[in-house]
């Protein structure tokens, strides 16, 4: 573990949000210089993850930047917005290609700003990419199309990594990149260096799998590129607080990380819709900490030991001892 | 069965959409009457329930009602928008005083709406009255709220039936009506005569109920005041098209409803985003005729008999002779 | 709290499994007495439940007593098999009166054994009653049925509790006795007052509610009268040990009864298929007296203020507070 | 579709059950040789899928060949029984090097009866492989575990086919190969040409997938070895008859099977507890035989316009004048 753990959001964690209920939304419209405004008053975030285009006006990527500096953020990603009304049927999958060639467009200027501000990735999300009903759509095709646009944007930026992060559903009733094992087996497929996962632990959970089995699986195909954290009932992407639910599983999560050596950023994908968000955040980062905590007290050997006999009880006592102490 | 089975829907199924994703929505803004003129394109449509405040505009009841006349609907029901962002923390529950009151104050407006246009009822859909987290409230006193604020609306006004559509969850992590059960529960306990359920087909499917039980529940008590299909992949309020995931369970939906002598209308809470409404509609009534065509051709004899004997297989094979033969 | 609290366990912790692929069974057969000189070996257990008949042989109630004196056990309940062969299509509900009679007649030998032991009560499990396809069952009659059988019984024995335990599922696709709201619409229709619900924390998980939700809506009516943990997924009733998955719901489960003067048992009701069964009961009631002295710890002002404003940050931030330091 | 469609089911489906409640069975016990004999009352049987060790008996492959013979029905695949007492903890992920050997060695002697048999492949489903708890096991090993298993036995048996057949859970609280992407990962890294997915419908349904899509990309990868078919609620296996609860789903699984001229045989999964088995599956193939019915009359040219454009409401109203016309 490193002895300084770098924490990052989504800078949409300090927006807010509509739904289709409360169409007027739960609370003023804000920019993203808002929201960057924000992120800063979280006691110790380090990096954000940038939706792009820029939301709640026009900005420059030089006015972004500002607002970043002046809160002591640096950015790791960035998110173009391809599930939005022009990608309501898809942006990869779209049945029309003037669509498709605009979401090539899209995520091609969304590189530029990872390039301009040195951002580790462009993170793909396809939201809208999949299908609703039975019979609605020819599933090679649609699988292919999935991966041809990937492949596309790889082929052309071999400079930059893209990180898919997959979900079982949401705002489509089935999401094409709905697993992790579905995702490596895309990713193999296209077979390009510059692609990998960014792993939900939400999503994962949600998805029915594990999430400390899923990182291992994508670690050990090279593909964890990235990773966030929030929680959930595991029957929808709840994006709630990380840690108030299923605090043994996040703590396998991060000890998976930890013994594979994967020292990325810890991220938060939450969505506080009714809670404010600084304090959300704070919240999170602080059951994040007490995690390291535990990470550094557990048993490891122990737990190596028990784990060689498929011995639950012993393995769950070490991780309880290390974790219900280091409040 | 009544010789002319009338339908109707609510009239969102005639908006467009917005969800925390596409912040820009699934299509055009839409206001009410727009979405009336539409609903007016439905071949067999008689009725529907309306938003109350109007969206899309400040419109008078009577324009309003020249928008319904000239497209041939009159109204079943009125729902009062108590889950909007003024109610994002709850309306009959929401810890504020002064947004109870609010609450109560918007749905007695839409009272006065049902009596302008001589509706069934008022419809009270609570969908942030509810919890998101463990801890956040106390029980007790959360469902004393929901009770005490149905009651003194009911109260207040004894010329109108409400009826309560419950959901297991959304937008709320856990909507205090959750259940037919729940909700019945509450209803006793509340003891007026003009509260009742309005069961949505889907609602109870996403909540791990049979549908038809649901319904003869509520009906031994008194209390079904109405109801309205859709359909889902039961784990979540998909609201897609009546029909088109789950035909033999809608069959037997209506079944219970014809033995039991109900004869409301058939509605539809349908939210088609990427569909043309009209035709959604369309699809879904086609099948709702099918599902009539059906019950009329049932071994009603044949399957008391099977069901007296809790014989699944030949009530099925019963069912299924009627069904796949009444496109 | 009590100084002493007293925990329980279900006998069949103790005993060894079958299920529908390893038809041999997780182990060698166990009687009734070897599984309560198992019982005996767990550090801290005062009570437990008996499952009636006998298993693993001919024991009269001397003999079992015998084996619980040795070991310092007392009964809580008998738990009547009315979920056997016999009762395959349901017992209050069967389609043959002659086997709703044999189930009568068991449950009724069951009530002596209660009286035998002193124990509480008399515990109902109608796993088997209920349906599993669309169109098998008339739904108006099964839960009569349902209802009938119970009231009987209640009727029968004014001197005795009865307590019903629901579960969404399993064996039957869809159990009759459900939740805790259909149970408590059931014993209010019912009318007795020695008719009450035993609330399994991970059969309340599985079907969606809130443990603590559930448990103050029972208390609420006056009919909790029994209780039992264990953790699950919430997609299955997985009966694995408590506070493995959900901690936090199993602490403000316990947080209710405590608030509520609910000071009964602590039961257990956990199947560990691969496990020691000695050492998954230990383990259990380790996390339960890490529960106890988070309880201890709790601000409990704190909660209740939070909780008046329905804020979940400061209510789990406590909540974290107490449980995470108390190893 | 060829004009002789031939069905088979696993002969399980003709056995009856045990679960962990009802202990004493859903009915005496039956050999394999009494099963093979419902099997033969069946109208359209003509295949069946064997476990081995025969079940009932010590049975000579010539005492099963002859009941076999006299009821006109051949072998298409042999499944080990490597989900027993001494595989409780896992076949080829068990901790213990002598049960993994074992398992491999069980699983060459049912190689054996392939080849006797002259059936189609070995099926291995190990459900007892994976895990219950987080912290329980190392996942990599596990991983790995599970692929060298199969890997061994197919380079072993070269002649012969092994199909892997996936389930998300159960027995286990989560089985390794649960996924039709995760069994094509590890096929794919597996790399041998013998080795395929045996796709249960129920399985994919249970596990979130779409049915249809999993079929075709098991088919793009070229290792669809096999299928069968059945039902549930999509929340568990429940195993249930074929078509009683999905039948649009099921429609568009055939479709595609169809499509992509995969013509092997319809195989029946259904585990019938409280039914009558032979009956179980005439209800079954009956309503498979409505499908293909179906299959003749779709138009197919309408419904790929339609999913060109994945206009799902055409593609439903074209499948619904199939489906239910057919009867």
């Amino acid at each position: 573990m490193p002895n300084q753990q770098r924490y990052g959001a989504g800078i949409w964690h300090f927006a807010t949000y509509v739904d289709r209920y409360a169409t007027d939304g739960y609370g003023d419209p804000r920019s993203i210089l808002d929201a960057i405004d924000l992120a800063g008053q979280v006691r110790d975030l380090s990096v954000v993850d940038l939706n792009y285009p820029f939301f709640g006006g026009e900005f420059s990527n030089e006015q972004v930047g500002e607002a970043l500096e002046r809160n002591g953020l640096s950015v790791i990603g960035i998110t173009p917005e391809i599930y939005t009304r022009t990608f309501a049927k898809g942006s990869f999958t779209n049945p029309d290609a003037g669509v498709r060639r605009l979401a090539h467009e899209l995520i091609t200027e969304a590189a530029g700003v990872v390039r301009h501000f040195g951002a580790d990735y462009v993170k793909l999300w396809p939201g809208q990419d999949g299908w609703d009903y039975p019979f609605q759509v020819d599933h090679h095709s649609l699988w292919k199309a999935s991966l041809d646009g990937v492949a596309e944007l790889a082929s052309d930026n071999p400079d930059l990594k893209f990180v898919i992060e997959y979900k079982p559903r949401e705002p489509r009733v089935h999401m094409s990149f709905d697993s992790v094992s579905r995702t490596l087996l895309g990713i193999e497929r296209i077979g390009l260096p510059n692609v990998g996962i960014l792993l939900d632990f939400g999503h994962s959970l949600f998805g029915g799998e594990s999430p400390a089995d899923a990182a291992q699986l994508a670690i050990d195909y090279g593909r964890l590129f990235g990773m966030d954290v929030n929680d959930n009932l595991r029957g929808w992407d709840d994006d709630l607080v990380a840690g108030t639910i299923h605090p043994i599983e996040l703590f396998e999560f991060f000890y998976t990380l930890d013994k594979n050596d994967w020292h990325g950023v810890w991220q938060l994908d939450q969505f506080p819709f009714r809670e404010d968000s600084v304090e959300a955040a704070n919240t999170a980062i602080d059951f994040l900490k007490l995690i390291q905590r535990a990470l550094g007290k557990l048993d490891v050997d122990g737990i190596r030991e028990a784990q060689s006999n498929h011995d639950a009880l012993t393995a769950l006592k070490l991780a309880q001892k290390a974790l219900f102490s280091s409040y």
